[in-house]
């Protein structure tokens, strides 16, 4: 994904990389910790450990990617460079985890969360290599290397964790009015952010513009989208919470892959409704089969935001790729830039249009297979009852890591009744 | 207010247009995503209805006005081109209607809002065309083409919505503190990224910095006015939540108009407590009268944060214009730069300084009446039956439109027999 | 600390001053209005206020520096310039207020905080100017001139103004978890943008990526070691929220006085880690002491935040500054520049490399004895009748300053029944 443009640390730091990059690299910032972790609170009750695990995994999860970077490159050249972009490769490792962990999040334990980390960051760098470097997959915007891998690693995972036992509805997992209010503000902040993480990584310039252009109409023809949707199935064309959250963010995962790719407007707004319908959709029907047909465990539904979406997306670069190709002999239909852009220019000179097509779709295997046989090993891993899984009864409760009052949201010093009162129901 | 700037798509392609157009965009993103939808949750039961519809209405007016661009252009040049500066005048379009929208927030259907939406963008890009194109008015921030335009469309679109019925104060439209903590941390939001919105079309370089510089100098002396005026207009000197969420934001709709003209700092610090005053005083005094008075329902005040604060810029502007020109054969009292500025050279070039300041003027009507009158006829189209607005008793409540809990703040999974209570006491 | 970066105003502008400067001052912007804000909203009651009165006091300070520095220039030059760096060093000015102030939140009025203000910004400019252009100490990111300064400034008000009055666990002064989580959702917007804060005076090029970075690592290693500290300390293993609101930012006081020097990625990390170690430490240990033993009053544990660990970064810089020196001798250590970088080329050339960690540690000395006298001044002078600090039971309460409910987070309307057994039982 990243060798493609030429970002040496040598020419980034000519180039005045901090002022060009920095901002991008913020924003992503922003999107991972604040965003992120957000859109995690709408469990009422898990809000503060689902945050701060979160946090706490981001940095691991980063660092141990800059360590294993810096001992591959050290093994080849006998020194390390520490820069800018080097962090921001760590920070999309550090990405993976942090969407698998919503397959599990709220029955697991911080240290089985850690340990998933350890293993996910190493097998996505080697997928990633695999990927991108061997098989030429263009994927500016990770869609395949870092959506659908990390959907898969995590279901992977939840499956071999969670094995045949159905988990059944927990009476702490229902949202409330704030803390839905508060996750959708967490949705909104990824939402603006998205083009800065789609577009970091792209050559600055024109095609940086392009992937900026589409992804901001791709993720505004999927806002629409998702609520339409969502009004067409709910019954009373009440609009569902957990479809908003989600939905406005399918079509980021959807665009990323093509980003870049010279397409008319057209192009990309129907990309981005077509993954917002796809992840709505996904919620009503596929979520509630999977949940009874594998017993599959899919807490957040990452498999409708970054799963479906993710698939879509790379089936869309197969089409791109075939119809940019087709482009460049006839007149150019491109609305953004005069010339096939960056993207068919490598199309046509390392291989044939078929080709590059055809590693699209085996980048696409390769993500979903080896994801899924890496994290069922994982997650056969975090069995070991040294890992210490929390009971059913202590999942989704902050009250388990923190030092917090139980009573969420009773700001009363002296509402020691109502604590006796709820104590009394909960007992029963 | 475009035009003036010589942005072609491929001047800005040429000078790297990205990173120095992007940030901006991103933080008017941050303003009008997040900041504003913060804003108008303090409604404690309608803070979700109000956040999800300020995000569809941003996507769908955005769209709208891209596509009319599109054909405006197509008609004239035979070939749509799109980029970054395309997308942000279509931006600027939509806040146009989110800011309209407050007028009617909690009364109002989303499909009565999607209506309005679709009337309303092209009056103002008309509106904008005879303000800034014909008539030559300096308005780099929007106060009276954004800002004065959406009051009285708003406005006038509540008038003959609501006709000369009183609406009663609805027992949920009562904010609670946490409904009006969330709303000042949108406030704030807004504050902080206001200048990027006044700047993003200036000339880089001078006019811009002058620009950031005069709007972060009244923003400043506008919130420290706001306190102070709240306070010695409330009884016992306990501020009123609902001034600081509005005057602070106040100076920054009033400098717009003046803020890229080279002035000396004092002049920013007055135009920045003149409108918070005037903001304050609006709310106290005048929104009470326009309501018994006019029957004239305004729910978030925009009159007092728009309106009022908008008119006193469009006077500022009269005043700047005509002491500007002055200034250029006498000795130069601006603080900011050795030359009078863009702004003045304009006003020497094309017309006398007189005309320039009749045409501020003149901008200023044509915004009010053509606002006014079509905002009366889009109300009156707001009453069609088929558009369903939500009879009184299920106003400012999200349940109307969601899938969630009415029992907001609750985290109690087993709060039945509080429902039940609440229930009843509804009855009642 | 900013004289030494070659910043004068028509460089600035020369050099497109506003891209590249003004998104660090907006990400600084919501550092203080924003993330601090939120920050301090821990007291469930009191978080409008909180809020509110860092906003005020802020912008306060803002004008009031800005109006100093212009009186000094104006002296000096009969003419004053403004421009966005006048305005970044007047907002640090602003910072030491908005620290030294959590030492008595809650517990003092709005005029108490004010004429605090007003004290301390003149002492902090005479005193920033001793240390950096008199000491030539080498303080990139504030760590001694904003934090260390700050901090003992506030202890000393804090001193003199509650005297040997052990002040009682108010009843609401306790938080809730909600109160919790928006606390950290501010802390972890302040970390976001921490390095922002660190680089934005730094030399554009090498010095200032060097600052992102070794800002970046630090912080990343104190967030896991804030964590781990708080679990071992805690019963059950359980996390303090009030640990991991402090700990997590820690580590960016700390690296701030060291940020732009050359160092191997692993000292950043471990100074990162050792400041969070000492955080948590002095929350659960030495705290508790100082209120016993010296009665001192520290109602956010600033001496936690940014005492103790200021302290430890100046003892860095002193160790930075006798190593860096010796290494441009020999083989360079450093990852991060071929040369030995700005700061110790400095060091070579003006004085000895003794001479520059003496004064290093002679600035430490300064910052806290002038500090502390000036505090002590201050805080006696708070004592004045006339600033009417509020007594102890209307502590902590926003219904003390604003037209609020003070039932917070009952949001249902007809909740009188609730209000009146509460009413009951505060006066019992």
């Amino acid at each position: 994904m990243w060798e493609q443009a030429e970002l040496t640390p040598e020419a980034l730091l000519d180039c005045h990389l901090t002022p060009v990059t920095f901002p991008f690299f913020q924003d992503i910032q922003v999107m991972l910790v604040v965003g992120l972790g957000l859109l995690l609170t709408f469990l009422p009750r898990y809000g503060f450990s689902a945050f701060t695990h979160n946090f706490l995994l981001l940095n691991f999860s980063l660092q141990w990617a800059l360590v294993l970077q810096g001992l591959l490159h050290h093994f080849h050249h006998g020194q390390i460079h520490l820069d800018l972009h080097k962090l921001l490769i760590s920070e999309f490792a550090a990405v993976t985890v942090l969407i698998s962990v919503g397959a599990i999040l709220g029955r697991a334990s911080p240290c089985q969360l850690l340990v998933m980390a350890t293993c996910e960051i190493p097998i996505y760098l080697a997928s990633e290599w695999v990927i991108v470097t061997c098989l030429g997959v263009l994927d500016v915007g990770g869609t395949i290397t870092i959506h659908v891998f990390s959907c898969y690693f995590g279901l992977g995972v939840s499956k071999a964790l969670f094995r045949t036992t159905q988990q059944p509805l927990h009476p702490k997992e229902t949202p409330t009015p704030s803390s839905d209010l508060m996750s959708l503000v967490g949705t909104l902040i990824l939402w603006v952010f998205w083009p800065s993480f789609v577009a970091v990584l792209c050559q600055p310039g024109d095609a940086q513009h392009r992937a900026i252009l589409n992804t901001l109409l791709a993720m505004s023809a999927g806002a629409i989208t998702t609520v339409v949707a969502s009004s067409l199935l709910e019954r009373d064309g009440k609009l569902s919470p957990g479809h908003l959250q989600n939905g406005s963010l399918a079509s980021g995962v959807a665009i990323g892959v093509v980003a870049d790719m010279a397409m008319p407007p057209v192009a990309a707004l129907a990309l981005g409704s077509l993954s917002a319908v796809a992840c709505v959709l996904g919620f009503r029907f596929l979520s509630p089969l999977l949940r009874r047909k594998l017993t599959l465990h899919d807490q957040c539904g990452i498999h409708n935001l970054h799963g479906l979406p993710g698939i879509l997306g790379a089936a869309a670069s197969v089409v791109a790729v075939l119809v940019a190709s087709k482009d460049t002999s006839g007149p150019q239909p491109s609305q953004l830039s005069p010339a096939g852009g960056n993207a068919s220019e490598v199309v046509e000179g390392q291989r044939g249009v078929a080709g590059q097509a055809l590693c699209q779709a085996a980048g696409l295997a390769v993500a979903v297979g080896a994801s899924l046989l890496a994290g069922l090993l994982t997650g056969a891993a975090l069995r070991l009852p040294c890992l210490a899984r929390p009971p059913e009864r202590l999942c989704f409760d902050d009250s388990q890591y923190f030092k917090i009052q139980d009573e969420a949201e009773s700001p009363e010093p002296d509402n020691s009744t109502e604590e006796g009162a709820l104590a009394l129901k909960e007992q029963v």
